[in-house]
């Protein structure tokens, strides 16, 4: 695999705010945090009853004295201490994104969030600003992005290999909602299905922002026009559970997305394909290990993680072919790239080039407008409606950082 | 398999307009009329050219008195012989299928044609009154649906193993469009993309209309209205050859539908997956000998062809599981079927309850509602416009034969 | 597809001794004869018992007259008609396979026959002989070697792409004997559990012939030596249901051989592997229109029926890619390259060289050589056991046949 | 996923003796480790040149105090300390397996080793009889068994849902060795290929012995009698790189198990096939989120990871259906199973039922007696040769635990 081993590089500092008992993401954070032993969780604040948070950081091992129940408090004090955290993974409901994360960023600290990164486009927007200003980290956990057949899969458009884009279809389905579970006491659902705390969007804001954001990585475009149906299946759902879309991308490219949690049988169906004059690409989640690329006229092949040979691929690698690697290895993958990003600044270089993956502010704000484009069009009785575009300074903030590894 | 061996019948006499050399699904129409033994090619109109017609004729072995350069004069003399031919398949290129139909339809001959049935809602719509008048049987070679597995799956449906259904995802993906064939002297490809030929509809009419009726067939609704993106990605391309749909079926299902001729990598991808409250369906035609139900909360079911025990999968199944199926086999269903029905006439009696599975005139006409609804959509810039009702008529035309069985 | 249609010719006259109501087999070779128009059934011996013989034939359509109880009557009158059968397929339990061939034979009338080619080695080596002093044809219906894609398989291991091969696996996995029908009056069963009938190789007869033919075919060598264990899974059951081999080929290439007819669960589970220095290559009949080849240190590539390009592989399609063939197709394939023997014979030219691939005598004797080196084997407690050399004579016949077409 | 979370527990402290720079299993157990959160690698013994072993312990973050390079100093030195190592990883060439292990469980810290346990029976039974004279654990990483749907898949066997079991097929086919690559300096393959530092069998023994655990694991049976046949493909190699065998297992039960390395294209092709009367099984490692279960004469069902209802299946799932876990996490579990023995022990509890089924001494020691068997088969030409026992100590000291237990 890697021809050297890294040299010891102490664990980062990690703090996390949401994520305590029976939610699912803080789990997952946080096996994805230790496993490459990049980051160290040494403070969180897991709830805002006091009680909880504390029961929940000393079931984390956590000092009770860095348990905290007030994320102002968190960010406040973290920043002040030597020892404070240098990292810090927002993992609540959607609404706390945007106002935790200029908490963090405000106090100097650099943060990794999950997806939607906010609830509406002008929140989106402050907290690049936010960025730019202060020059800390914002990412955004679009953690399929980070699987090495993917980077691959985008490496390989680049190089030309498909041929100019012509079509991206992309779709991801679930079933857990299925279901009225938000009626039945289900913690998830509850928040999920609750604009208040979810945002305007259900299926869309959820797992439709990770699909148009792997469209998007793979690819390289971005969508300028959707027309969209969203529909609540389930009688009396306040929020859409199911989303369909046709999208028009940059350069006359089309697309559409599908992105359901309501679809009986389904259990993490991601799926992106993307097709150009030459060739065409097919990936599905739920087998990351491989990535189909069918060349026009000629037969497909199948590329196995582990073998392909780009950089891009090999960085976010751990294992050889046939060893299977899946969806925390990913999310590894999401952290290791930020450790590399903070350390880099630590050591006054530039990040590698293949942490240039990481998702930032700039995907994150790509992501609220395509929702709030989609939440129009529905609005407008599906009519095409035009994607806004990112801002100047939230696109100058992400070539800066890739400027700087040049 | 089957418990009895069927008693000998003889087979019926086939006759054939289009279909000359260098035509594809000419061929295809032969075997499949001849795999089961119940047709034989004794007459037909090759090409309108009488050389090539008789040249064509004769590498098929028919007589040359019944090799016709004139499909008007076929039908009139085949009408007018004892032993003329009982059953005419119409292979022609689309602009030619409505009055081909017709004439032999008024003949008192009865009619299998390829899709789609003609290229307006009128001669659809003429087709379907003659049809009543005449009683006389055209059936469609929506061959897709002969597929034992799909037509379990309808079978499946109705017994309500979904559960009350939500949601119907349809694609048809190919791309052997994806280079201008047209323009390089291709046969089959020149009168495709040409809108005099073809009619006003690329791939939707030629692959959009299949994927549409297999949606229609397995889940027994028809589309109250489209959304539709109609592109031609090719420069210079006169027909749509990408074709973006979302769909709203009766009673609030929803549904999205994607044909493409020029998805690189793709040969024959027509995916069917539909979704009700309890369970999911998935069929790919490229491997049509399995069917995916999956339940809710539960395991995903590999159902096989052969082994599955609907009356309706039985009667269109020869082997055993393990001893895999194709297109040629489903094809020839259409055609057995068919035999069945002109057979039941002849001898006085109902067709079999599982020959009633055959398309006729109105899923046809049903195509070209869809069709139609389709260009409509897109000259209003993809606004949401209604598909038209299937006349009382024509409807009735369909439970009237259905009516007869019970 | 084709290039150019062939010119008619007429339908060859096949008769058929076996296969009468109830048969599996019979009516697969009905279809597969019928299917390319290259043969019409004309007389038949469908059963011993006279009143079965001419209920079963009037069922099929054949003329009272030409219904037989008797095979040897059968092919003495049918030997002096001047519209006799031109081919006779036989379709009846193993141990009339050799009875039956050697009585056509003898009356000049080429034969197509079921495998095993006959119970003994002796009886095998009596009809190779036969067949060269008559000049006839003794096909064998090894249909599974008739696939496109395993003819391509063919081509790629003698154009090298594999390299100097190593290894070959090869399975074959049924679970229809894994109940024990032949005490419950199944009469496929019956007949095949029973020595009389069957000979004295159960599984290893039925379908481990299949399996190795279909590894020799595609490697090009023959095992020189096995090491067997058969079993009988089942109490009670006569002969084996169970079969594992070791093997030894030409070269010193290793192997294994599986096959099994009470492996709950599959269904007709015939597989491939054969592995060279440079790549290996995987076949699975389950799903024929497909084929992996996986080069050392690249990507696999999954070849698609219809795509690939050799002429061997041509020469077996009908249908483009995506539009799947299945086993009557390859099951035709047989009885086309046995027209085109024939055919060839009636016109006094060289079969071409495509029709070659036919299973013959040769093939048919060598699966009987290595039924009885695994039989030796087992007796001997296992232990490697030398499978005899086709006779000079045998392998002269099928070499004979493939100089006249150079 | 689990209905509580755990109260937190301290990490174990964790040694590890080889492993250092180039060797992959080594990082491996590293990450395994400390994924779950169970163990901190605090001591090492990474290389046998002090040098080297301090470098590589630098690079890993240890102190310099405990990086060492006599792994006996070790033992000592660490058995001696207050916050000494609580468990040793043993990740060397074969050969130092069992010597390193009885050092350390003599010095009474419990052990998890590479597969295979020793490279001699003897070795085995003398490291049996130590553990269970000093009550230390000696863990074997057959990391393969570990994953959800295998343990589930025993759980499956043992509820009888296959019927009683009568065949067993297993594979494990990789290419890593199809060239002489210990010819080439590449540090894997020279040790792996070199007798003196393997051991008398090659792939046999590195890949072989993964196959058969997992035979045996899931069914619950041992081999009785085995036929080999080990081949050195490869010119010149000095060890197996192919192994056929055959299998008789307790009650009757037949089996094959084919492993190789030189079988190119193959990544790490590690497949399981069991069948009972009633059902088959079928797992393949590298699509490890799903296990097939074919019921005789119904469909087959596709169980998912994260979905099966075991108690098995759960303690060893992190994530739900649909999100992949790969090899990390399965070998993860064997280290998280190891942690519940040692916490077990220090609380003077039993552990987990569901950590029992981490592999022990006994699973390595029955893997050295099949090695041992297939050589002397080997040796014998290929002759049925018996397996023998475990002794009744080592079977005594495995059912001890499990007795506890209870």
């Amino acid at each position: 695999m890697s021809a050297h081993q890294p040299s010891f590089q102490r664990p980062l500092r990690l703090g996390m705010v949401g994520g305590g008992e029976g939610a699912f993401i803080g789990a997952v954070h946080r096996i994805a945090a230790r496993l490459d032993g990049e980051f160290e969780l040494v403070a969180a604040a897991l709830s805002s009853q006091a009680e909880r948070a504390a029961a929940s950081g000393a079931a984390l091992g956590l000092d009770a004295g860095r348990c905290y129940a007030d994320w102002r408090e968190m960010a406040r004090r973290e920043a002040e201490r030597a020892d404070g955290i240098e990292l810090v993974a927002i993992v609540t409901p959607n609404h706390l994104h945007a106002p935790v994360a200029r908490a963090f960023l405000e106090a100097g600290i650099d943060v990794i969030c999950d997806k939607p990164l906010a609830i509406s486009v002008q929140e989106g927007r402050e907290l690049a600003a936010l960025v730019q200003a202060r020059k800390r980290l914002l990412a955004v956990s679009y953690n399929y992005s980070a699987y090495p057949l993917l980077r691959h899969a985008r490496e390989l458009v680049r190089a030309g290999e498909l041929g100019p884009l012509r079509l991206i279809q992309i779709e991801y389905a679930q079933d857990w909602l299925a279901e009225p579970l938000e009626t039945q006491g289900h913690k998830q659902a509850s928040w999920r299905c609750d604009p208040a705390l979810a945002g305007p969007a259900g299926a869309l804001g959820d797992i439709g922002t990770h699909a148009y954001q792997l469209a998007c990585f793979v690819s390289g475009l971005r969508a300028t026009a959707v027309a969209a149906e969203l529909s609540s299946l389930l009688p009396g759902r306040q929020l859409d559970d199911n989303v369909q879309l046709m999208l028009r991308f940059d350069g006359g490219v089309r697309g559409a997305l599908w992105a359901s949690q309501v679809a009986s049988g389904c259990e993490n169906g991601l799926r992106l394909r993307i097709f150009g004059a030459k060739a065409g690409l097919e990936f599905n989640q739920e087998q990351p290990n491989q990535l189909r690329l069918s060349r026009l006229g000629g037969s497909s092949e199948l590329l196995s993680r582990g073998r392909v040979d780009s950089a891009a691929a090999r960085a976010a690698t751990r294992l050889p072919p046939g060893h299977p690697e899946g969806y925390l290895e990913a999310f590894a993958q999401i952290y290791r790239d930020a450790a590399e990003h903070i350390r880099a600044r630590q050591q006054g270089r530039a990040p590698s080039t293949e942490s240039l993956a990481l998702p930032q502010v700039s995907e994150g704000l790509a992501g609220l407008l395509f929702v709030d484009a989609a939440l129009r069009s529905q609005l407008a009785g599906g009519a095409w409606t035009a994607v806004d575009d990112l801002s100047a300074e939230a696109a100058g903030q992400q070539s800066a950082h890739e400027e700087t590894a040049k």
